[in-house]
């Protein structure tokens, strides 16, 4: 059943379980295949109201009994309401070519992140701070989860949906697109010894507003030492030297919010 | 047995599991009662050497079966090695007076945050900002997730072994004491919308040199509208607007990176 699996089917659709999850599927403009409601999950019908009662969108809805909808969820305790909904799809032009309003495009490049968890929470961050893309991509080591899995989906809270995102594009191809786009490469860790051979720089002494692409790598290992040395930058927050490394969502969530501050001043700042 | 459970026994220990949460109890000063290898997992004994042979302290070695030790063992795929420690345990006072070198204290304080991996990440990320303690309350709606829960203890790294750390106290009294030492309160919010009634800050509009005590509330709910309230200043971290929220271990490494940032910056810098 193609709503259990959360990886896109063969025509490319992703199913999205839970009252929240359908919310941000019908708000975030992507094409909604099937609205799926059991008995008791009836009761959210109300909530997505505006969305399914708009006349020019036609929207197949279904039903089934409480029991069959147990086992096609993903969840172990489903609120019965699921969807199925068509991802955008966007080039690598899209993607380099992704400032808005003046601004210019600050890229999320995620190598060989494992954890869907993390690959969520990095994707509801960058879409919190003003990320104007997103990119997946595998790492010498592995692939980086896939951002449609039911576990990221919960963890972005839908920001896969809203985002501007690539999933599974070739390393090389993609860099080779920055420096064709003139898109500054910064290569982050969550390591404080770890870092490749470019300058070293504190997460406020990089100019955020210029166009950036952010590489976070993998979880333990980090990014791959060949794509860390050839990186414009390498960026090292400064932690207490007790401590060996933190999170890498939590790495994440830091460099955006200072890329997000700087973006948000009149003026460039560095303290 | 001991070692499974991660809670403080009526003893006050905690099992630790794994190589690297053995070699941070070992590291952290605290007492460890005993450390335990099975078979295979004896192979790590030489990277507790420097500990574990130096003559003044005599901690038991066990030794077991790997077929025994997976019978206790807390995660799936067990590397054989466990210890028994003893958190060092701190007072209100300690908390309060915690500033280090020059530094006002900045106590990180949990109000019901229930997941025990967001507990471990935040912990994890207060060490590594350079918070002087941490303390989990529990808010109207419930508890904190205990810091030495087994998920919580890998999520942080150890870090709640290093870290200045009082577990489960009352938050009127807390609140109280923060009055009496000036020590002032921060409410933070990884919601847009929701805040307190003081005044609305964004990070770095707060003077972070200060000593302060920012009080993290719970995953879905926050923190208990009349904490909020009563704190000297409410923080927001701004958003875009297609975002609801972010994720509350990511919100909280954001407000620390924003302390440290200051903490290490020669004078104060409001951009």
């Amino acid at each position: 059943m193609a709503i259990r699996g959360g990886l896109p089917t063969e025509s490319g659709a992703v199913g999205v379980e839970g009252p929240r999850l359908v919310e941000e599927a019908l708000r975030s403009g992507c094409a909604v295949r099937a609205v799926l409601f059991s008995e008791s999950g009836q009761r959210h019908h109300a909530r997505f109201g505006t969305y399914l009662d708009r006349s020019r969108v036609a929207i197949p809805i279904l039903h089934t009994t409480d029991r069959l909808f147990l086992g096609i969820a993903d969840t172990e305790q489903p609120q019965g309401v699921a969807a199925l909904v068509t991802p955008r799809t966007f080039s690598l032009a899209d993607i380099s070519a992704s400032g808005v309003a003046g601004a210019a495009p600050l890229v999320v490049v995620l190598v060989g992140v494992q954890d869907p968890g993390n690959v969520g929470t990095i994707l509801r961050t960058a879409a919190a701070f003003g990320a104007t893309a997103a990119v997946t991509a595998a790492s010498g080591q592995g692939g980086t989860a896939s951002p449609f899995s039911p576990k990221s989906l919960r963890a972005s809270a839908g920001a896969a949906l809203h985002l501007r995102l690539l999933a599974g594009i070739s390393l090389p191809l993609l860099l080779e697109e920055f420096r064709a786009r003139e898109i500054r490469t910064l290569a982050s860790s969550s390591r404080e010894a770890q870092a490749g051979r470019g300058p070293l720089v504190a997460p406020w002494e990089v100019d955020w507003r210029a166009p950036l692409a952010l590489l976070i790598g993998n979880e333990g290992q980090g990014l791959p030492e060949e794509i860390a040395s050839s990186a414009d930058a390498a960026i090292r927050i400064p932690m207490s030297a007790s401590v060996e490394s933190i999170n890498a969502a939590a790495a994440a969530a830091v460099l955006l919010y200072e890329a997000s501050r700087q973006r948000r001043s009149p003026a460039r700042q560095i303290p």
